[in-house]
């Protein structure tokens, strides 16, 4: 018997092409006599929908348009297609109105619904604020082929359904373990239905996972995991089977849509495929695939062909025009060099050196003439001041302006260049630099920008060298250095990882052997930055912590 | 008997100074006799303290301040204080790792935690992110003094613990109702301690609602709500007691900190007080009240004391030049004005006479030479391209420039100015006049402002009747009229109301009478203004759904 994976790319709410999708996969499997087709959570909607769910509308319409996929697909063929189902009982039993489900589509109807027991409620999740937990065991007979009485008991779970194997988190976080339930039903293989967020190392940490508990079950386990960007969440694909004695069997690829086609020996009750040796890719090829498909997702979903950048001859923004030349073609990205009285002549070399390597637009724009007029006007007032902080950001926020103007002007899509180092210490202008609709790599430390930078120039220079070795400055003030006001990056990015990642206090990340000072004076930093990241553009996910929808501080705050 | 209500404004995380706050409300009681002291939901935290409850510290040290606290009280008085505390059994039972509590402290230690049972997971709540359900039974017996053998039964209740009246709302919302069960025990008085946060009539719905439970279960209810700002939300305060009969017969304070004592007759087990005849604040000066307050606490929990907004002669910028004059001293407000060449000579004029009526401070900034020297640098890039919408935000996000570089020199908290109805379709330009630390009136619908400025000209000319007769525009260019690309406010707003607060789509709002062309072209700019929204400041909450944290909308969607 033959099983499919449809590793699908659905946009959210775009419900009649996600159906289309679904159906171009079932026509191909068909085609191969396949039986059973495996598509993502909510592959009728996209994940996340948030509160589009709110919409009684939106709901009404996933319904129908479950029915007219039924009818549409071919009937001999069995699809199990993610949607969300009203819970009719809700207001009589004083539950919560939907549930996140999965529908089994055979011969033209709905022929059983399963609900998602393990709704995530944490950092990106907010699934109780949407969904009850279902309760009745998810499985399903699925005839082996049409002329036989032979079934086939396949146990239903819905992606964090199967995030409560104790033994290996070595602790329990949800009270129910719906694959221990299916396993004591003597079911044959399990499918896991899921839309599971990249961040780094996720995809192996997935299947560890997986590989413990088909072995520990000794059950085999199908996951089909969706893949694209949605806003700012990533999702990889990276769908594979394990057998039931843990080995990887079969994997989809990474970042790109995927169809799978294997078999089912329905007499042994076993998978027809031999373990092989998959190889992760390396970290920073993951992290880089991880940020091309989050542009390129964004920009399409929201039909832009063309995006914007400011280069000032650093690294960050020498990355993230790498990442749009790779996401968007070299010809559809423009740079544009915005020097100052106080940009160093290297500077703008290097940046033009970039446009060369990377083979993109640019253009020049000095902002010298419209600091001249902003001073003029400003003079009155600031005559008996110092130069300070309100100059330095007027120079980000001129070449926030010309920014948005080009982008207004020509249909681009701006793109903020920032860090999560500098997202986290506020080393950055609101309304200046931060300004764009995606904050591309606002999710990777600084540390982790160089160690990219050094990857993309493993074979050939593409981040001119002199990007890579010149100390970073922001270039606001005559010989400003980002040294002279942080501690090294390593440091800093080590402290923040603590902080923002792990959820230390000061105490421990003193405790773990940095200097108190330094520590005092970075998580003063964190805090302070708060209102900067409330304004800031999507951040692309890509650690399992971002300064994005997991991210949920108070801004005013009594600990300042 | 005499009992006491602290109403209290924490500020989030401010712990040693919440405690403060307690210890002197129980000051003040001791010295009245009073037995029993209740306090706001979490008043030792200041809620919501939202993603702070993911640092362990934080939560140890609300343990450790409470046992401190414990000590500090006045022995004889019995005081219920707000706390979260860990669930020690959280990795074992795969349960959430804290629960939303209540303490009761006693003769220097905490007697008895009592966990809150229904936790509000929609709009802007989140609690299943941090908390588990409580499932004991919630009460204690308070002595009626020290020397006496008799006792109170007191059920404890905590905010969303007694919004699950079945009978009052026509449907259930949690499957347990605490009062429900509380009431089979006789008890003799039930607490609710709450943090509920204000929109308009809010109040009043609270009222009628605990009128109908304590009627229904002829019990008297003791509601004690915090008031104050922190960040989005406004907490109303109106803390009051309803008798067994469902009679009002005690109110404090709206929008203000506020200490009420009164009588419990312990022998005849009730309230010793006569039913008042409450009358609520009118609309106007209800959401006036709030918005104040709002602004004022933000302001005051992020240390500033003075603010800046651009007055454009017009009438969202007016109200809230009015608002901030109330809530941080006219002295404290400075308004610019930025006048360009499309400004209207009357534009100018009005906002002087605003200036003048209000007693605030200003400047004038004239934006045309700074204009002019943009054009000069994108001339090359703009020449063969009309005049359009990347001009007119470019003199829009001049003005936010300039105001961005008073607020950064003078260390001024920058107010944005925009309305509801504004903020829904876009009509508002990001990294212009969207910039600022708040957008004060970004939950208040355009008609509703004019009925505000109305208001506030009830006895006196406050807001100049010019800007309240002319008609809307953001002169950007040459007679430009908001009615030119909007449909009227008022239809515009009710269109607004039905999608944003009610939930309906196209055809619902069609059905209810208004015109499809109108419809559709206002929906599409509302899902399509949705990447604005994202970068907007925070949003004062004075509606049931405010753009706010209670907003999650996907960016990129298939259905723009």
């Amino acid at each position: 018997m033959k099983i499919a994976i449809a590793q699908l790319n659905p946009t959210i709410g775009d419900i009649n092409n996600n159906a289309q999708k679904i159906l171009d996969a079932a026509q191909k499997a068909v085609k191969e006599n396949v039986r059973l087709l495996l598509t993502p959570e909510l592959s009728l909607c996209g994940y996340p929908p948030r509160d589009l769910l709110l919409y009684p509308n939106f709901i009404d319409s996933l319904t129908l348009q479950l029915q007219e996929l039924a009818q549409k697909l071919p009937p001999e063929l069995a699809v199990l297609v993610g949607t969300v189902s009203p819970n009719k009982q809700a207001t009589i039993k004083g539950e919560k109105p939907l549930f996140n489900s999965v529908a089994l589509l055979e011969n033209g109807e709905p022929k059983q619904v399963f609900h998602k027991w393990l709704l995530p409620t944490y950092d990106v999740f907010d699934e109780h604020r949407y969904f009850e937990p279902g309760k009745e065991l998810n499985f399903f007979e699925l005839e082996i082929n049409s002329n036989s009485e032979k079934t086939l008991k396949i146990g239903v779970t819905i992606c964090e359904d199967l995030w409560n194997d104790e033994k290996f988190w070595q602790k329990r976080s949800y009270q129910q373990n719906p694959l221990e339930e299916l396993v004591k039903i003597d079911i044959d293989l399990v499918v896991n239905l899921s839309a599971s967020p990249y961040h780094l190392h996720k995809p192996k940490l997935r299947t560890q996972m997986l590989q413990s508990s088909s072995c520990h079950h000794q059950v085999p386990i199908i996951y089909v995991n969706q893949i694209g960007g949605n806003d700012d969440l990533i999702f990889d694909g990276n769908s594979f089977v394990v057998n039931e004695k843990g080995n990887i069997v079969l994997q989809a690829n990474s970042f790109r849509e995927d169809f799978k086609i294997f078999h089912f020996d329905s007499k042994q009750r076993k998978i027809s495929l031999k373990p092989i040796n998959y190889l992760p890719l390396v970290e920073e090829e993951e992290l880089f695939s991880a940020l091309v498909l989050g542009l390129k997702d964004y920009a399409q979903k929201c039909r832009f062909t063309k995006v914007v950048l400011g280069l000032s001859g650093g690294i960050d923004s020498a990355l993230v025009a790498a990442i749009a030349a790779e996401a968007m073609g070299e010809k559809n990205v423009l740079g544009v060099l915005m020097p100052s009285p106080y940009s160093s002549d290297h500077s703008i070399k290097d940046a033009q050196n970039l446009v060369k390597n990377l083979g993109i637009n640019h253009h020049i724009l000095p902002i010298g003439d419209i600091m001249e007029t902003y001073d003029h006007v400003l003079n009155p007032l600031f005559s008996d001041t110092e130069f300070g902080v309100a100059e330095e950001n007027l120079q980000a926020r001129i070449r926030g302006n010309l920014l948005m103007s080009l982008a207004n002007k020509f249909g681009y899509l701006l793109l903020s260049t920032g860090n999560k180092s500098e997202m986290a210490v506020g080393y950055c202008t609101l309304y200046g630099d931060m300004n764009g609709g995606l904050a591309v790599i606002a999710d990777v430390p600084k540390t982790r920008v160089f160690s990219l930078c050094h990857w993309l120039n493993r074979q050939e220079e593409i981040i001119p060298n002199n990007i890579l070795i010149k100390p970073p400055s922001a270039e606001l003030k005559p010989n400003q250095m980002d040294q002279d006001s942080l501690p090294p990056y390593e440091i800093l990015d080590a402290i923040l990882n603590l902080n923002i990642n792990h959820h230390q206090s000061f105490h421990e990340i003193c405790h773990a052997g940095f200097d108190a000072h330094i520590v005092k004076k970075v998580l003063k930093l964190v805090t302070r930055a708060e209102f900067k990241r409330k304004q800031s553009p999507l951040v692309l996910k890509v650690t399992d912590k971002a300064f994005g929808t997991g991210w949920r501080m108070p801004i005013s705050r009594g600990d300042k």
